[in-house]
């Protein structure tokens, strides 16, 4: 494997045991024929099946997230489909176009071009466990690691658009899958431009990694609309609609927005009108910087300790807009170091060639995709002086994230400044991370809960008393 | 002009007229030439011409934006072509193509298709002023109203790129001006992907308003990148250049970037690699929203006074991205109430016909690329009892103004939260913005530095000692 990697110099899928048994937890469930890794944490009980992994396990995993360890967000049960009833799969394509068609997966395959490209894919609820400890949402705690990495291999959703023939008045593209659930099947929709703009990579996928699709992944077909929510990214995928307005599917209405956080849950119950407009909805990422060391509760001895600590974490942010730098403050935001930032997308621009049945032809394009990863050395005596650490990015169309949290009822795109504290401990440092993911406990901001602290005063709910532990002192002086 | 205006329902150029004299204080200057308006605030001198709008006068035009009150950003002097130059102005396409070529600009009139579309340009230095009043910057001090916006009248530069025939290894169109300044003409360049993307507009501009373009504003052409800091609008346009890289010209490198935060001007001054990383370049706008009235120094009179007062202002974001709400507080950022947004803009997607002799064709057109107004009714009895009036604004995009500034050595893409000040005088409310432009005195972020405050504490520079006023308290409570 790593005489391949070395060799062709592109990032491959990390070594992958598979999760080929059924777990017990699993087997009384719609989904028990899904094979599924324990590791991952469960969010919302035991069904639907909606998980991320530790946060270290997904770091350490590198650019590609081995499938056993990707996030999943169902809405409800998976789809059943056997491997030997994959290449029968249909799918539509109608609406308002001239041509409106079904197809097999098997067809897609054979008339047109495949290719392979990597694309990170985000849930609007990463870090929504943030949001849930300042005030309960409507969704569940996602910790920090509703985020992966994938290689897909698949086709571009442009070229079966250039069969079909959009009409004059077509605007978007709708999107269904196979996934019934108690309001109708889980559909949404993207613009029709997004959609035949090359830049954008949007596609149909059949393969992760090299393999076909993991059951929880869309066996064995999905929409991948790179840079947006992945709520976007509709598994199972059995129609594509292309109409004149946005998806009127409940869960397009009802899910993946932003509602202004004037908007109180009573609110949103009562008022129909939040719902339907489309300027709350949710489509690129935005962006985001979280740190994975040091990890949540990780020690860090003082006794023969080396002089630097090496701080670590990922970076993304939406529509094709790379990040540009991340930046890190051990003084509560009072200054700002410059961390490095390597991004391993890029080495596959420079290999056309194919891979996986798909042509790798990255060349050309001017967007990002994925996520990047930055580091940071920084002497273990600064940090023994400092109460906490900071990380913010940055994107190339300069959108930075904020200190304030946008809390709205729904609890998506948080993205204010990662914090991570600490704490002297005998001879030891300890390191907190503000939450831990699902019910788990744990996280400096249930502490400042706790102790009555607030938690959206611009500290971190640190007392404002004069005292210069609360108070950054001037940035430019 | 009301009639015409009423019966296509599209907003017209607002009455104007013109500058016709050559003001005295220009005179002795390269620009004897040029003739101005004496309201124009100038931010650098005499010359270069570095000029804004009186705000008030600025957002009283509305939508368009006159010629005599659009902000100019002149690095130098200002070319002089006569009316009868105009159609033998010749510019070439070069570089990476298989059919280099020149033009006069009566051949691209007469050749290409016309179009005319609303653009709004804002100087990169927009909000400057207050970035000078934390640490002084490398650039003058831009008030809130470096920003216009024109209809302009033009040809696609995607069309003269397919003529010319960009080769393989094309990535960049340089842009080169007839401004010949200490450190070679003004140049820029962006990238071909975005010159051929439809829904970005870039084009090469001819008329502004339907009038020739002003002098000061690129006569007789200029290129247009709509979405993006002015600086990469190239005036006086000569040379379109296609290269594998961005522009090596002087003033691609040493302006328009965001350089990090902790990066000082002696640092910047003596470390080359700074202004060399295209990662600090800015292109797109960021998202952004001023407070336009109540004016600066307004008084609000208490006795008789009526029972609403309204709260009105601008916002933009860049790329396209559209502004999806414009949020208030009143309460130093504790509660946030939603505005009204008015986009002016879509009506021209309404109108499929041909103004100023360019095709408006703006229907199928996904993109926003023009400022939107905000407006919200507020109490008097409301102001009254509170300290301040906050401004902020997210695009479709989810990005959000911060409340903290990102102070850099250039001193650009200033937009935290927009912050008003209310002090009762008598029976009177004033306001007072942060800053006035150039070396006019006055604003609250004055007085707080003459007061010893910390302008970048996260609280306009309040002490943080307990005090409630100082404290906003729990948001989501």
């Amino acid at each position: 494997d790593t005489a391949l990697n070395d060799s062709c110099s592109i990032p491959l899928p990390p070594p992958t045991k598979g999760a080929t048994q059924v777990l017990d937890i699993d087997k009384n469930t719609p989904d028990a024929h899904v094979p599924r890794d324990p590791r991952l944490i469960r969010l919302t009980g035991v069904h639907p099946f909606n998980v991320e992994a530790p946060l270290s396990a997904l770091y350490d995993e590198g650019f590609l997230t081995s499938p056993e360890l990707f996030y999943v967000r169902n809405h409800g049960a998976v789809p059943h489909v056997t491997d030997e009833e994959i290449p029968d799969w249909e799918f539509s394509v109608e609406g308002l176009v001239e041509n409106p068609f079904t197809l097999t997966l098997k067809q897609l395959l054979l008339d047109f071009q495949k290719i392979t490209c990597p694309v990170t894919l985000v849930c609007a609820g990463n870090r929504r466990k943030e949001q849930n400890q300042v005030r309960k949402s409507k969704g569940f705690s996602w910790g920090a690691a509703g985020t992966s990495t994938g290689l897909f291999t698949g086709v571009l959703m442009a070229e079966l658009m250039r069969v079909a023939k959009p009409k004059r008045k077509a605007k978007y593209v709708c999107m269904e899958g196979a996934d019934k659930l108690p309001n109708g099947y889980y559909g949404t929709s993207v613009k029709l431009s997004w959609v035949m703009d090359p830049e954008r990579g949007i596609m149909l996928a059949h393969k992760m990694n090299g393999e076909i699709l993991p059951p929880d992944h869309g066996k064995p077909l999905r929409a991948l609309i790179p840079g947006q929510i992945g709520g976007r990214s509709v598994k199972w995928l059995k129609r594509l609609i292309i109409t004149e307005g946005p998806s009127d599917n409940w869960y397009h209405l009802y899910d993946n927005r932003v509602l202004p956080m004037s908007v109180s849950p009573d609110e949103a119950a009562n008022n129909p009108k939040w719902w339907k407009d489309e300027r709350y909805a949710i489509y690129d990422l935005n962006v985001n910087s979280v740190i994975a060391y040091p990890a949540h509760d990780e020690l860090l001895s003082l006794v023969n300790a080396p002089q630097m600590y090496r701080l670590k974490g990922y970076a993304y942010s939406g529509g094709g807009r790379r990040i540009t730098r991340a930046e890190i403050s051990i003084d509560k935001g009072n200054t700002w170091r410059l961390a490095d930032v390597e991004y391993p997308e890029d080495r596959y621009r420079q290999y056309e060639q194919t891979l996986f049945g798909g042509e790798v032809d990255l060349a050309w394009r001017d967007t990002s995709f994925c996520w990047c990863f930055w580091s940071l050395d920084v002497a273990v005596e600064e940090l023994k002086g400092a109460k906490d650490i900071l990380v913010r990015a940055m994107d190339e169309s300069m959108n930075a994230q904020p200190r304030d949290m946008y809390w709205s009822v729904l609890g998506m795109m948080n993205n204010p400044w990662f914090r991570v504290t600490i704490t002297e401990e005998g001879d030891s440092l300890r390191f907190e991370h503000p939450t831990q993911p699902a019910l788990q406990p744990g996280g400096w901001m249930e502490k400042v809960k706790k102790a009555g602290g607030n938690l959206t005063n611009g500290f971190w709910g640190e007392k404002l008393d004069g005292d210069d532990s609360g108070t950054p002192a001037e940035a430019a002086a």
